[in-house]
């Protein structure tokens, strides 16, 4: 029973259908996510777009620590000279670095670069404290502050310093680290299909994406509202690349000298830049419940005698809420009108909305509206707490199927260029086809059509043909997308 | 019934009485709490050292949060030219800021400074989103590094880089602001006490000793085993001075546009360094439970066949513990004696150890010894975790008791100069005098003695007489000490 009185669109944020680029600036500043700053590249996150960061941060560390690692903390400055150590990584990370030569009024005989990964200074560490086979594995997580130096930034999607979570761990066999890999990823996919309802694919990265110095890069991939690819984390297994370069060596169980197995994983803010496009719609955010700062905000309606009588009674719905652990606010500032309320709340992406005025009351009920459906109904006051809970957890599990549907609707298997680049045209989605393996078909594929191979995932059908660009024989098939 | 043979001195740190500094290192060292970098005055912060900020930072989080405060994310960097605006601010802080010159390949035309503090940031922000009166009060807080480039450095106590965190607020009035710093400065005294079982002095900086740029600053102050003080948190009125650096106006409900009236305060990753030195001893750490990464270790005794009859039995306290709420681990190793375990977990400071091996079984009891004590007794199985939780409380009970008499016993009124001078040699703790207020006699006593003014304390008595230096009436008296 939608009531079209109520909630009307919103005006002040233009159309994705428009501009979809300007809906989600639009959508960062208006919600009062984060903001521009006097900092070149460097955004503030504002309390609401903090909060749902920390709710993320949150469910992440829980499985962080649930799987046996423990959270340390390193420098944030790398002497150049470290950084320098593992030839690939110095390549890909030094152009984009920020230099301190300075410090109080000296000088820097030798600069520090602001870490923007901490592989190389915890690589020094790791050669102190791995002496013998019973040091392994060493399962550390840091969350930091890590900083690159960006030519074009974006709020969340990238940012010259950025927060986010960089797992190192160190094992005795190359197996054991090809394991923690592969946990770690399926940890990340659960993270993100379970609290943030964005269905991911998980696979490897072909040699030319992969991170900076790795053996291996996987990745979990997501599919924005626009049809354009976001590389929602990644997971390295870095072999003995740093082990031989920062000399991180252990004393085996055959007593011989021998050099770790690494791996490194992250995830990082642009999350909450995921979490915007994969679910908002031309009203603002729509945020999963679980990792709503509001699940509900509650909206008295001011008539007659309310703060007398509905707002007393709002507090009690609150208090019964908050004590089935759900998260909930109360608008009950007089300098707004409901209608500005209801409007404010769905661009801020609040998943249900109770309002309650005098005539709910005589009926011993309230109006609920969902944020994902806009739809309205009335619910009983009696067992309201529990019903609120069962309407989070199916709107939870709703954005995640409309998410799926959408990004099923646009996954295309191709099986000629032609095809590809028709397939690429607009906003194409994912584009399943063929690949040889060559980084040359890749780099030609990128020129023509600007779609970058997302990875070779792990699940689905894998046809055995050729490959979409050069017509050699392929092994399996590969995912590209135009991408953040 | 303390067993001599199970509890040796530990002979690898060096006894307080004979270097108390070189006793604090091999504790940070050996207990692995923090380790020396590659990185000139930072470290690395090991996981167990971590877990106890952890600890610290829920319970200040909380308490944050408890008192209507949201968190957010500033920037790392601040463009120099906005330090600058503020002037007694830059003069504080431009000396022992890290400079970042060059980006990528860009030599930046104006530098950044790492951020040493973030009030300068911060107010470019609240000046864009603060307008009216009804956007007021502010109440944000941010958890984040801060870099100060320090000639001498020592973990934890005094580091390059720290973490901390800065809580920044903007107000209506002189009133609010001010009952905003004392209720701050509260709360830190009640997390300090709570908490960590740190007794606290709350009181007033003098003009020397306060902020760069704040009209008043407050700090809560501790004493150290060694008789040294330390600044444990700091809370500081702002005044209108960066309201008026920075441009933040609003209208007021009388529509005049005016200046807001700002807060800042304080915590750091110090605070693990006073928790160090205020409950340690010539055995290692001595964590109040409430702090302690595990406030039980279980150590089986390797008899017989221990695997299937200990072990078992081992496990499962362990579980009753943890469904008690209390952070339990059960040192299982095989690689070591439990004679060595004894020693280890006393080392790291674990407030209780329950010993359990097969004549414990027969007796349906396990052995529980406490760090602080080191004393031990038996405990029957039956009713255990309510045993251990109540020992627990005991025990963070116990040590707050025993700081503030060690603080008490420290703690000298003094009347002649002559007598102040006399009651500095040593390891002094504080020195109550009288003081005129006056900048000179401050300093003065400070190169006499290398005493410092720590705060005038709101409570306790206030002597009205005369000023321990120059004899000139004093409104009241001070509390000095040498401090870190």
């Amino acid at each position: 029973m939608a009531d079209k009185n109520d909630a009307p669109q919103n005006t002040e944020i233009t159309p994705q259908s428009k501009n979809f680029s300007q809906w989600y600036l639009d959508v960062v500043l208006r919600a009062e996510l984060a903001d521009y700053t006097e900092v070149k590249g460097c955004m503030a996150i504002r309390p609401y777009g903090y909060a749902i960061w920390e709710l993320i941060t949150q469910a992440l560390d829980r499985r962080i620590k649930a799987t046996g690692h423990v959270n340390a903390y390193f420098p944030l400055f790398i002497p150049s000279s470290l950084l320098m150590k593992e030839k690939e990584h110095v390549a890909g990370f030094a152009p984009q670095v920020a230099w301190v030569t300075k410090g109080g009024d000296e000088e820097l005989a030798e600069p520090l670069v602001v870490r923007p990964t901490s592989e190389a200074i915890i690589g020094t560490l790791y050669a102190k404290w791995i002496k013998s086979w019973r040091d392994l594995p060493v399962l550390i997580n840091q969350w930091a502050n890590v900083v690159r130096w960006e030519k074009v930034t974006r709020p969340f999607l990238r940012t010259t310093e950025f927060l986010w979570q960089e797992g190192h761990t160190a094992h005795e066999t190359a197996e054991e680290a090809q394991e923690e890999t592969l946990k770690i990823l399926a940890l990340y996919k659960d993270c993100l299909e379970t609290e943030m309802a964005i269905p991911v694919i998980d696979g490897e990265k072909s040699e030319s994406e992969k991170f900076a110095g790795a053996a291996r890069t996987y990745s979990v991939e997501a599919l924005m509202g626009d049809g354009r690819a976001l590389q929602a984390g990644t997971s390295h297994n870095l072999g003995q690349n740093f082990a031989k370069a920062f000399g991180i060596q252990f004393q085996g169980r055959d007593k011989a000298l021998q050099h770790v197995w690494t791996t490194s994983w992250g995830m990082t803010t642009r999350l909450i830049g995921a979490a915007i496009m994969v679910h908002g719609d031309d009203n603002g955010l729509i945020l999963p419940p679980r990792i709503a700062p509001y699940q509900v905000v509650i909206v008295p309606i001011p008539r007659g005698n309310w703060q007398e009588t509905v707002l007393p009674k709002a507090r009690e719905i609150k208090q019964a809420l908050e004590a089935r652990g759900i998260r909930v606010t109360l608008d009950d500032r007089d300098s707004y009108s409901p209608g500005w309320k209801f409007a404010e709340w769905e661009l801020r992406g609040a998943p249900v909305r109770i309002e309650i005025g005098p005539k709910d009351i005589e009926k011993s009920a309230v109006m609920v509206a969902r944020r994902d459906t806009r739809q309205k109904d009335s619910l009983a006051m009696d067992g309201l707490a529990d019903a609120i809970a069962g309407r989070l957890d199916e709107i939870q599990k709703a954005l995640f199927d409309r998410a799926l549907k959408f990004r099923d609707e646009h996954t295309t298997r191709v099986s000629s260029y032609d095809e590809f680049k028709a397939a690429m045209e607009g906003r194409p989605g994912f584009v399943i086809a063929g690949w040889c393996g060559s980084a040359d078909c890749e780099a030609r594929i990128k020129a023509d059509t600007q779609a970058t191979l997302r990875n070779i995932p792990f699940g689905g059908a894998k046809v055995t043909g050729v490959c979409v660009k050069c017509g050699q024989p392929s092994s399996g098939e590969a995912w590209f997308a135009k991408a953040y």
